[in-house]
């Protein structure tokens, strides 16, 4: 096995996350709010070996209920539930920096991380859209900058409350009454922009200090805050140049903001699609693409767009005077992400329709195992990626298909791990250290 | 067996209610913050056929570390964990209405009762207090009537959420591509004075429709709440005649509210200490009573008084000049009990720090089983209770005392029984109807 470690997130999303997946037979369409569905899910991400599962989340309904699943179990519920059925996998929920307090939020994450015994994980996301902000009294989407100044302070805030026990806090002395001492206790006082908190957590310092920090937004504010919290970072790219410039820039940014870069993991997504050959595979897609419904999916991209309704047309081309991404406020990289897509490959809005219904910008690849296993294997060794994050295009067979042959091939070639070992919190899986508390100072020399 | 069934719920509080028992030689100073601690819990109190357990919560950390256990797992995450340990007892989180937003507090009751397979409940509360209130920006703790009226529209808000998809809005027509009915979508749409809350809610309706309502607020405004939304109250009261006079009153108020009593169960807590005679019981009783330090009591009672530091004396009594409930601003009826307690018994500081430390404020009885079967005999059939919050001083052993000794005379006078039987959710164990979904108007006839 080589130094350097493959790293695999299981993205788990309802039936797959082709959005055409629940039409297949094979699905059940009330599987997305089934605790059954998910623990089978959690239990094949383990015998792969996985590093984690993870789960997408904004506060509000998506889409319309005609065009595919939609509504979900909150995810710190769902993982939650998950930690009771698993052993080691970790626990990667997201959770809004725009629509939550930080001292309910930040219980709720050292909450997870006790009864996980070290696994949890937090994909920090600031919510793009005026339909989730209009769930919480705001007239329309605050902007993008703002939402990431929000989150950087709401990080602050986090870090101080679950430093705000020192871990050896507890004494526990029965004999003079004394449970705890409270000169290891840190009330973060904190007075700020956006909040003002006060008091130390009501939760102990907990296995892994605080939840592994994740982030997932490739925008010029979206990569500095991840250079600055982030230990791993999910991104959606399309071709190996553009997957290597990212990473290159992600890690130089890191090291820029006095941080290791090896202690920031990026993990592209791909949608893999498989076939024991490649014919089979191609036909798979095939079939998914066949599903689809494209007068469902012109809306979704026109709104992607900030287009007015009824702009595209399904054999039409995007518009050639789209605005740049600093003109938007919604999500800025993957704005950029499908007009380069549509433009590289001179799609029709159909196609690019097709393309998006796989995996939303993800790069789908279908092909054998071995195929599969290869184009993992360039990324991870050609400077792309650190890991992946694996977003099966129907769940749970593509889970299954991808744990039953493409794991053994990764495993052959001494990538990918053959059991989890001593290591026992999602940090230690990453190879990170656990982080000291802010308040220590180092302990006055004897005199 | 009766037709009026007794119900038990277990409020579950670290290693007891006493504030001593940390200290007993049988306790871990650590078992707040483990989960097998509470599993282990879960299941002595589904092995007594109890319909619930319960957790406290404040958005803040109580007192300080020395004087007994701090800090505990968010009571949603905790029972989440619960759900999957458990099998059939309902379980009812704490969370307040002044500290959260409505969409994302009612999607976690959502995605809990949906886990639990309909066994959600939730304990609504205002939280008294200004520690709490700083942790989420104010610097003052909100009036006591401001906070009821936020609570009102919270709950208003929060049914509109729980009912914004119709039971069978999901529709799963694979071969049409149809996957749900957007006409059985109804979104809320609320602008109100607390909250503008616009969309429908991402999670579709769940077993129960709703969790359970619980309500614990004794005041004015805490029982005309409690009329209007209550399934389940509980309540602390000191002797029969004042738990009848609450019972009538919160019974009386919910038929005015144009709601059948019975579907409104009223549950005092009950603080049992068990022995073998009644001897054994008082010595165990004592054996708590000479672990608490009582000079950490003091300050305490000055501040549930509203009294200045260094006010009270140890061997002094209560001042005779202490303002009305009317010019509290914290938690009302606490005070009035508190202070009507040490009036009515003549008690030093002292002596009622050493009630208080067993139940702050609850019934505490110690005796045999039989005497303990006897007490809640007399409440639930003298008009005082439907029921019993079960507190016991010491965990686990006082609840598996309760189960093994107290649960058998119960049952063997046909008041308790003796399996879970058929009923699968919480409301169904109170004896409850599902709701109906507000937006559902009665099927056109046809023509
Ligand atoms: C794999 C992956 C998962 C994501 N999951 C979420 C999510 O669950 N919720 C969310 O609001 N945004 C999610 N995002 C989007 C980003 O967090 C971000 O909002 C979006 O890329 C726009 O950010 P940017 O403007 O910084 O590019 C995800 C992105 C990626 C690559
Ligand atoms: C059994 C019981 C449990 C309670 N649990 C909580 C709690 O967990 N959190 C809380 O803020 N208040 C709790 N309360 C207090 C009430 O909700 C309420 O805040 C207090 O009685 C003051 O309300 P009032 O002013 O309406 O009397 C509880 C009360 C009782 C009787």
């Amino acid at each position: 096995m080589s130094t350097r470690e493959l790293h695999l997130n299981a993205f788990l999303m309802n039936t797959g996350h082709h959005e055409a997946s629940w039409r297949l037979p094979e699905s059940d369409p009330y599987a997305h709010v089934e605790l059954g569905h998910y623990v089978r899910l959690a239990k094949i991400a383990e015998r792969g070996t996985f590093d984690s599962l993870f789960l997408a989340d904004s506060p509000q309904l998506w889409g319309n209920l005609a065009q595919r699943p939609a509504g979900a179990l909150e995810p710190l519920t769902l993982l939650t539930a998950l930690a009771t059925a698993t052993e080691h996998i970790g626990l990667i929920a997201t959770a809004s920096t725009s629509y939550n307090s930080p001292y309910n939020l930040a219980r709720r994450f050292a909450s997870l991380d006790i009864v996980s015994g070290g696994r949890a994980g937090w994909n920090i996301v600031t919510t793009a859209g005026a339909e989730a902000a209009r769930n919480f009294g705001l007239a329309a989407e605050p902007a993008h900058a703002e939402r990431y100044a929000r989150a950087a302070e709401f990080l602050d805030v986090s870090l101080k409350l679950w430093d705000s026990w020192e871990d050896d806090a507890i004494v526990g002395d029965k004999a003079a009454g004394v449970w705890g001492d409270d000169r290891k206790l840190h009330p973060p006082r904190h007075e700020g922009t956006y909040f003002s908190v006060e008091g130390a957590l009501n939760v102990p310092r907990t296995p892994q200090g605080y939840p592994l920090l994740v982030q997932a937004g490739s925008s010029e504010d979206g990569r500095a805050f991840a250079a600055r919290y982030a230990e791993a970072v999910f991104t959606a790219q399309q071709t190996l140049a553009d997957a290597q410039a990212f990473y290159a820039d992600l890690k130089s940014r890191t090291r820029a903001a006095g941080r290791d870069p090896e202690h920031v993991k990026v993990l592209p997504g791909i949608v893999p699609v498989l076939g024991s050959t490649e014919a089979e595979a191609r036909a798979a897609e095939q079939l998914l693409e066949d599903h689809i419904v494209y007068e469902h999916g012109v809306g979704r991209l026109e709104s992607l767009l900030q287009l007015p309704a009824g702009t595209l047309r399904l054999d039409g081309r995007l518009p050639a005077d789209l605005p740049p991404e600093s003109a938007v406020e919604g999500a800025k990289s993957r704005y950029t992400l499908v007009v380069e897509l549509a433009r590289r490959e001179r799609l029709t809005v159909r196609q690019l329709i097709g393309r998006l219904g796989g995996g939303r910008g993800h790069l789908t690849f279908a092909g054998t195992p071995e195929q599969v296993a290869d184009q993992i294997e360039t990324w991870f060794t050609r400077g792309a990626a650190d890991g992946f994050n694996i977003m099966p295009a129907v769940l749970p067979s593509g889970l299954e298909a991808f744990v039953e042959h493409v794991v053994p091939v990764l495993r052959g070639r001494g990538l990918l791990r053959t059991e989890y070992g001593p290591r026992r919190t999602l940090r230690e899986r990453y190879g990170l250290p656990r982080p000291a508390n802010q308040y220590l100072t180092p302990a006055p020399a004897l005199v």
